[in-house]
């Protein structure tokens, strides 16, 4: 039989560089962390839309969504919790490479997980952000009725109720989603997206 | 404390069709299957250089690099090897819709996985490709090493060794790695890209 063996070195891959010049801007991750209802995964959505409206490639990791996916076998033990993160975290390092600005909806609330997200990426592509809101502000909001659940103690592990949330010390932003409009919220995310050197 | 209530309905995420009219191209996933050594990795890298220089929003997951990352948790055992493709099959989902054309470089040698794979996944977003090479070719090219390895017994559960491979009955396009030149096959998984309406 006739046959070529492949050859011994393989082809290049196109670079993460070479992306980035194909999109014209930079790629990195905004990595949100905060409560339940403090509002990360509405803020991601105003900033996506209006960095795709500047011809921006983008994406969204939501922590809620990806529970119905890539995460669907977890549940909310600390150690499901930490597996969770460790893997969304590894999307968001593939979806930096692919070129993308990813913003990452997660509670995220233990420290010592932000800080091992935060290892796995180069200082200058690694935005921490604290979506910071009281636990009584996010339980009076309660959009999900999350909440009311784990009150009643029908949902166990929930963050802020039966389950800790490390506030983070180090957050290149916080965002005061208690005291901001959702349109105020979003102004300073990309104000502090710029800054951080985003675009 | 001033607060004010997030909206009650979240914003509109950015859908995948504006991702695509932004890229102009449309999105979905190059899904390969075959033996390790097959020459899976090497053609996505060149297909992928192919799409790139045309301008269009690529990405490859190759399964051997993400056992570094996300799936490195995982063995090689039939249970691990199907949350293997589950995983990256759920990656491919979110980058495609994240607009992305993916490229899965992964051995996947269940036909199960691969109908659940194709299952995840509209009927004209997925492309299934049968890398095929004689499992003698790929022991003899053997770029990796792993076949003499396998033979040793140093590793377990090495697909064509002691773990099964069942190729595809239904693959949208058959590539004859073992006869064609790495251009040759290139050339053609391009006009079966094509043909099945990816450009």
């Amino acid at each position: 039989m006739m046959r070529v063996p492949l050859e011994a070195t393989y082809p290049a891959r196109v670079t993460r560089q070479q992306r980035e010049a194909l999109n014209r801007h930079r790629s990195g991750v905004v990595y949100m962390t905060g409560l339940s209802g403090a509002g990360k995964s509405t803020l991601a959505a105003m900033v996506e839309q209006h960095l795709h409206a500047q011809g921006m490639r983008t994406y969204v990791l939501d922590g809620d969504e990806l529970r119905q996916g890539l995460t669907r076998d977890l549940g909310f033990s600390d150690a499901d919790r930490i597996e969770n993160v460790r893997r969304v975290v590894e999307v968001a390092r593939l979806m930096v490479d692919a070129g993308l600005i990813v913003i990452t909806a997660l509670i995220s609330p233990f420290a010592a997980d932000r800080q091992a997200a935060r290892a796995r990426f180069a200082a200058s592509e690694f935005m921490e952000v604290f979506v910071d809101a009281p636990l009584a502000v996010c339980e009076e909001r309660d959009p999900k009725g999350l909440y009311k659940r784990a009150r009643r103690g029908e949902l166990k592990g929930f963050t802020g109720i039966d389950s800790r949330y490390e506030p983070p010390s180090f957050a290149d932003l916080r965002v005061d989603s208690a005291r901001l409009t959702p349109h105020e919220a979003c102004t300073a995310m990309l104000a502090g997206m710029a800054e951080f050197g985003f675009f």
